[in-house]
């Protein structure tokens, strides 16, 4: 990717911006490690083929896809803020597509789990929400494709969908954390030994603390406005990046 | 509160932000109608001495609180974006220490019926998050209080603030919507017949809907650039204001 607006030109803010960059990536990292952990040593391990494990790859495709890639996915275009836009775009719809097929893999294992056990699909309030946000999610990724990548798209249609798609995409991966916060407690409601926290609940306690934290570096790093593109450049310029 | 930039001068926005703003209310008022109703009329009604239904308050005042109170305080800015500030601060700030209120009240509520019913306090991932929502909210009212309602405070350190203070606060408002969701999600899970949904689950349920839709309404009605206090006025004159 060419850069036209190096990162040096903001010296007030790029060294706070790359540690929090850093530290967000600990939490994201941390977060699918939790996951693996809580699922595979205290909630029996993962397996396509068992009925009671398939369950847990639906908590780590989660994480992995709507949680640690959608956050990257947003992040890009901070982190390549004074790059092209056209190679983000492509990394982001790229990072979002991934995101979109670990959430669908994850849907998938719940379901499998829920049919092989009898257990009714679709009654909680997690099930409601998530399965709204991978719907929602799934049409925002379409309506990105359509009104960022396609070079057919009037400007005039971009710059009204614009707002929306950055709108909707933070509120989405704001609630997709909440989303997750009611999944680890039904987990830990599910948990024998409940309200004693023992490791394995305690873990999932913890992962959503993580979760938290991780998506609350994504949404500082996102809003602070110094850490914004800088549309220096002059519109022939940018009509040549875009 | 005397106005200085009418809100006819942005006839493009006004117009949508009005219906919006409305919406927004009747979703608001209704989620606090349907936590009076689920826990008035499927889970006991409330009583401050009886140890099965003082829980009952927990719900429904941090819904009226820190859901339906807090969202509002957040829109004045933008509902009065063309009036003097000082009145907007000071009415940002009533609403704010109101929503912390009825968020202790409704903390207090919680563990009456845990300590009465000798069940231990702090155990789930909703009260974790809750616990350290309403802390820091606390904080967040006191840093505001001084750093912009103290006429003493230099606009410099005002400056620096305020970026912080709106990220969090936002953030805290979204992060309070997720706390909801697995407080209803627990309520659900404590119930007899789950997860057959009967009418108490379904009311349940669809509070969390009517929840992330308000909070969805209050998201975008802070984001849009459209919705925005416009700064056209002198610094000689906003000096007077402020």
């Amino acid at each position: 990717m060419d850069r036209y607006d190096p990162v040096e030109s903001h010296p007030r803010s790029s060294k706070s911006f790359i540690y929090l960059v850093i530290i967000s990536q600990i939490f994201g990292l941390l977060a699918v490690i939790l996951t693996a952990v809580w699922l595979g040593k205290y909630w029996g391990g993962f397996s396509w083929t068992n009925a009671n494990t398939v369950f847990n790859y639906h908590p780590l495709f989660m994480v992995l896809g709507l949680v640690f890639l959608y956050g990257d996915a947003i992040l890009v275009y901070r982190v390549f803020r004074s790059f092209r836009k056209l190679p983000i775009k492509i990394l982001h719809a790229v990072l979002h597509i991934l995101a979109f097929l670990f959430g669908v893999l994850g849907t998938k294992a719940v379901f499998d789990m829920h049919n092989a056990l009898l257990i009714p699909n679709l009654y909680s309030l997690h099930s409601w929400l998530g399965i709204t946000a991978i719907i929602v999610f799934g049409l925002q990724w379409v309506a990105g494709l359509i009104g960022f990548l396609v070079p057919q798209t009037p400007q005039v249609a971009r710059s009204k969908l614009l707002p929306i798609h950055v709108t909707l995409g933070s509120f989405l991966y704001l609630l997709v954390i909440g989303v997750c916060i009611s999944g680890i407690t039904e987990k830990n409601f599910f948990s024998k030994t409940y309200p004693v926290l023992k490791a394995g609940e305690l873990i999932g306690n913890l992962l959503g603390v993580v979760l938290v934290i991780f998506c609350g570096l994504i949404f500082y790093l996102t809003q602070n406005p110094n850490y914004r593109r800088t549309e220096t450049i002059s519109p022939e310029h940018r009509a040549l990046q875009e």
